[in-house]
C-alpha cells in the first residue's frame, strides 16, 4: 500500500476521479488494472484511496513506460468504460518527481 | 474537493502517510493546515483522501512557493508533531506537472 520508489528522478501520474452511479464491473476491472501495471516494464508502484474524491498515485521509470501503459490494450478498453460510465469526472496529471523524503527509510 | 489547476508546468507536492494510534490533535491541525495552506502565495489546489493509506496532493505554481509552506511557522510545528506521533510513515514527493488532461473540461 506504500510505494517504495528508487531515488529520483522518477514519474508520477496523479490520476483524480470521482465516480458516478454506475458502477457495472468497476471494482474488477480496477483490480485487474492494478494487476497487469504491475507486470508493465518501468512500473516502480502505486498508491489508491477514496473517499469522496478518488487519487491513485502511479509511479513510473520513463515517460515511455508511462505511454507504454496508457496504450496497453486492456487498459484502453478499460479508459474507455471508464470515460463513458464510470467516471463523473477525473484528471490525469503526469509529473517528474525530483525530490522525495521519507520518515521512515 | 477536485483541485482547478491552470495549464502546466505547476508543481504537486504528493503526501502520502500512515496515521499511528496518536491522533490526539491531528483532524484539528490536519484542517487548519488546509486553510493555511489555501492562503499561500502560489497554491493552486489540494486533493485528498483516506483509506489504508493516506494521499494528499497539493499543487503549487513554483518550488518557492513550495519551500515558503514548508517554512512556515505554524506548519513547522504541525509537521513536527507528525514525525513525533501521528504518523507511523510517510512520504513526501515533489514533482513537476507536465500534462494533464481532463474528462470534463
Amino acid at each position: 500500500m506504500f510505494a517504495h520508489t528508487p531515488n529520483p528522478p522518477y514519474y508520477a501520474v496523479i490520476f483524480t476521479s470521482i465516480l458516478s452511479d454506475d458502477n457495472q464491473g468497476y471494482a474488477e476491472t480496477a483490480d485487474l488494472m492494478v494487476k497487469l501495471a504491475r507486470q508493465q516494464p518501468g512500473f516502480l508502484g502505486m498508491e489508491s484511496a477514496r473517499e469522496e474524491v478518488g487519487i491513485t498515485v502511479s509511479y513510473w521509470r520513463t515517460l515511455d513506460a508511462i505511454k507504454a501503459w496508457k496504450q496497453q490494450s486492456d487498459h484502453a478498453i478499460a479508459q474507455q468504460k471508464g470515460r463513458e460510465s464510470w467516471y463523473q469526472d477525473f484528471s490525469v496529471r503526469i509529473s517528474k518527481v525530483e525530490h522525495e523524503y521519507r520518515l521512515n527509510k
